[in-house]
């Protein structure tokens, strides 16, 4: 049967106390509804629809790159009936549907797939439950000879149905056939007038459709998220299942309890990653690499044996085997450093090329310039890339030596193998093989007087 | 009944292995006794007695400040009967007494005000008691048709009375008729010769007074800290409350259990914190602040929108909505910078005013400066405000640009729109829309000889 | 009984995904197999076999300096009898052999102690055995009467030995005698053709020799590390353990979940360490030393009440009493401070000298230098120690003043009491009181037009 996928994301999750729409709330860095869209696109859905309602310009306009998704409105919130109700309409006639929710990020493909593969016709209607220690507030399941009969709500559970501990999750599959005859007849005559998806089991029983049920691994696949503590709860959750899974992929993590990955992270054999490191986008770790306490990287590839030393804040860069980077290192967008460079402590880089062995150990800005292999950064250089409105290139050549706290003024050349001697700002090209020097004679006052202490 | 509050605070704390008395020890910043203090604050008590003991003076000098407390020496330490007894002398003679402990410190308001609406009248006696599983060591609560009879020690305890789980807090509210009446009579004829507070819950059986007992919500409210082990479980109990007291109030924290407050944190909507931030004094973030990883702020403001990039340290700030500072910034006390103001990475302020659109990205120090709208300050700027006596301001004008690796002399003034050339050390006032450049010329020379390596 | 001890340590570890031979994988910054070697030395044991195969030669050279180990090649993995074999040539005729594990790292000196006491004639064989919840895949230990009498693999356990809770750790303790009688005798007639060690139990007990078993306080003494997550767990059990042993000892711990010690430290009294602090190698903390959040400190021997700011790295530094070191300060080897010396954010000292009261508070880097007392360095000072081959000395006086964004060209000398200007580059010596100015002079340009936006 084909899959249409039905993902409900139009609440405005009132104790978020936020101005953005909770399915907008971000875990490991991107929007709840990224993650169940995740999700969705890994079932290979025929179609998905959105059911969207408060913030939802919002909600389209961060997913207005993903064309095939289809959007239902929901302009009032009158409950999961209601929404699957005004989604209806674009719902394919035949197949099977699984109505997700935009805040249960954590449900894995494999839960939902087992769950699918229980309704291949239209006999039977798939549920998702789970057993909770403590099930109060939470619809039971209830059974006679293990078949499920009904659920039944907290409120209207008498003391032998309390002691249920299967809960609805709320996450079903239904032929869509069902969907198109049920819920036009759902009814609103309770205390909240609200409309009640789970009205739509007591409709396949009465007509006799088998609800099967199936349980995910683990309880937090299930867990919906409805304020910061327990966004906060499943933000660890969704850590902690990648850390195992950089662990299980050879990686050492000093503390998996201290990590975090918002984005992906590919990585060769002997990785290590020291404690407290946030890693974002989308990155590369080469074998050997190892990452120092208190890093952030992110949009990063770093190649064999690449060492990043505790404290460094990496973004958008492509670092050269065996290349040694920090500590306290700021390494900027469009920095590409080739093999044995080194970038030592207070070096900021931007849009920076370094080729091989290049070194810049200390106290520099290196931004829009172009540096040759083996060439010797004096600390505290700076390159003057900026008058005030343009930026401008400075290229420095293969084993040129720059005196420390030098001033580099683009668009400035030196040449292979050329000199700056300390202290001096270079204004005018040097070229190959030359000393430059730019700065002030050395004067002496003897007897000079120390400046006192002046009364205020 | 009026309230008095006595808190015993005499007690060396041995296995602290400390100069400070146990009651000094930081909790969050603040000695143990202080948040016992604060917690009676609340209670409006009419008079607050501390028992002090060990470190007296330390004690005494660190509350120097608060003139309504009272303070009893216990010079010798003779258990927990003699503490009160040292003071009797200044307690009211009528009304009641909650008890309380210097080492005890997160006992909750709303449980000793739960445990207070017990005794109203002289006919009973309030006692906190808390169920544990392992209940061994502690006192335990005897009872009989529910009513309490006694407090039976481990020791003393026979084999049915040691599978009582429920225990005596030590915490208790007493009229102050009956502290006065039984006080002087306690005997201190046992194993340690000391007085035992705890007698009195027998003499008020023998007068019929009712033992009234009240619960706290959990265990970690009567916690007593003797050692840096248990120190150190209380300071985590205490920090997971305040993060998720900062979660209820809308803040996004990525992982609450490695977030620290040592002070107090008000918060606009949308606030977010990553991972590892530290907070001491006293801040305020106002809507949509993003403090990054690895963070320390003490007592800043910051405005809307404001951007705290990771490993960025702070005190006493003031920064305007929506600027942007980090990664590895160091604010210092007195720095106010106005809107949209940038402070980038290896940049320390000090004493220094930055109007809005003001920038300073890279590698300077800018202190006991004022510094104009949209001036931008070039890589490598140094303040240079010390003369090795006396601090001089220097003062930049609005659009001026200060181009890179500049010395600026103070007292020195660089009027609005002014320019200084890269490399400049500037002594001199610098006159609006001027150009200032204080530099060597560039001279090159040819075939120079690269040093060698010198035999040693 | 002499005592003989026996590691194991010829796996591979194919799970671990690493070129590294298992037992080298790091805990704490040293191989598991170091954490074995530690606790045997404990034992003072008569020799000290290790049984290597897979990356032998790094296993080898890793401990080449310790010689009074003695290596037994287990070329090819035919189980734990079959590297028991392989040591026996090597083994003393008489005593005792307590066996243990490369890979099971955290087993305790006390546990050992008591597990080698049960054996003091011919008539006993040691066994360590644990108790875990679950018990499933683990060898049962079954006893009759209390007397074990054999081991049973999980595999062929019947349903009533699959209850038993008490498993097999494969730690033991032997006369030697026995196992140069048994370990011949092993038969490897199982599914995986291997001989194992366990079989000895059956054969003992055959002899009427009694199985005395001893129980670890804790699991983790007996856990063995076959990937990374376990790896990561007794990482944290390490450092948990630790931490508790630093707390016992009187520091105070902000974190103690946020806290690594690769290696030892020795504290003093009163000593504070807040959170995400990671220790290497050797160090000394005396009384009152304060440790900020989110510093590496490697082999440091820190002086009474030195304060060392949040996020600095320091490596191989002495530090005298009431110094101030950081926020961002990087401390590298070869660096000695006096007292009360002051080094502030994002600067760098590496080889280099300062005695008391000396201060560098902002933005330098300061090498191979040697500094006087009270000596003031400029914020943006460099010490240019280094001419692209040679490196070379800067001598600062007492009581020097080093003015902002100096480039001090080693070899150089100031004088005690110099002065040098601002922004000067210093390339001959200063004589002692004399002030010493190079940089250009300032001059204006009015009028000047400032670059415009270039049309690209």
């Amino acid at each position: 049967m084909e899959l249409s996928v039905l993902i409900l994301a139009a609440g405005k999750g009132t104790r978020m106390k936020s101005v953005l729409p909770k399915v907008m709330q971000p875990l490991a860095g991107k929007p709840l509804l990224s993650h169940v869209l995740s999700t969705a696109k890994a079932l290979a859905a025929k179609q998905t629809i959105v059911v969207y309602g408060h913030g939802g310009e919002v909600v389209q306009a961060h997913f207005s790159d993903d064309t095939e998704l289809a959007w239902a409105l929901q302009a009032e919130q009158k409950g999961t009936g209601h929404a699957v109700q005004v989604a209806l309409a674009q719902l394919a006639q035949t197949g099977k549907t699984l109505i997700l929710y935009g805040d249960v990020p954590l449900t894995t493909t494999v839960t939902l797939q087992q769950l699918l593969a229980l309704v291949d016709d239209e006999q039977s209607l798939g549920l998702l439950t789970v057993n909770l220690p403590n099930p109060t507030g939470y619809g039971r399941i209830v059974r006679d000879n293990g078949l499920v009969q009904r659920i039944v709500e907290q409120k209207d559970a008498n003391e032998q149905e309390k002691q249920i501990t299967e809960v609805n999750t709320g996450i079903l599959c239904v032929p869509n056939r069902y969907l198109h005859q049920w819920l036009p007849t759902l009814k609103n005559n309770n205390a909240q007038g609200e409309y009640y998806l789970t009205d739509i089991i007591a409709l396949a029983v009465e007509q006799g459709i088998e609800i099967k049920t199936h349980q995910p691994q683990a309880t937090w696949e299930v867990e919906g998220i409805n304020d910061k503590v327990q966004l906060a709860n499943l933000e660890r959750v969704y850590q902690r299942l990648q850390a195992e899974s950089l662990m299980r992929a050879g990686a050492t993590m000093i503390d998996p309890t201290r990590f975090d990955l918002r984005g992906t992270l590919t990585i060769g054999m002997d990785v290590s990653i020291d404690v407290n490191v946030v890693i974002e986008g989308e990155n590369h770790f080469a074998d050997g690499v190892i990452i120092g306490a208190n890093c952030s990287l992110k949009n990063c590839r770093l190649g064999q044996g690449v060492q990043i030393k505790p404290n460094s804040v990496l973004e958008g860069a492509e670092i050269g085997a065996h290349s040694m980077i920090g500590p306290f290192a700021r390494i900027r967008p469009q920095t590409i450093l080739g093999e044995q460079v080194h970038i030592g402590n207070f070096v900021e880089t931007k849009n920076t090329l370094m080729a091989s062995g290049a070194k810049a150990n200390h106290l520099s800005y290196l931004g829009d310039s172009e540096i040759g292999a083996r060439a010797n950064i004096g600390a505290g250089t700076i390159t003057c890339n900026y008058d005030g409105v343009n930026k401008s290139k400075t290229t420095i050549g293969a084993d040129a030596f720059i005196g420390s706290n030098a001033s580099l003024v683009a668009p400035v050349t030196i040449g292979d193998g050329a000199t700056t001697g300390a202290g001096s700002t270079i204004t005018k090209d040097v070229p190959a093989n030359t000393l430059a020097v730019a700065r002030g004679l050395q004067r002496h006052i003897e007897g000079w007087q120390r400046p006192r202490k002046s009364s205020k």
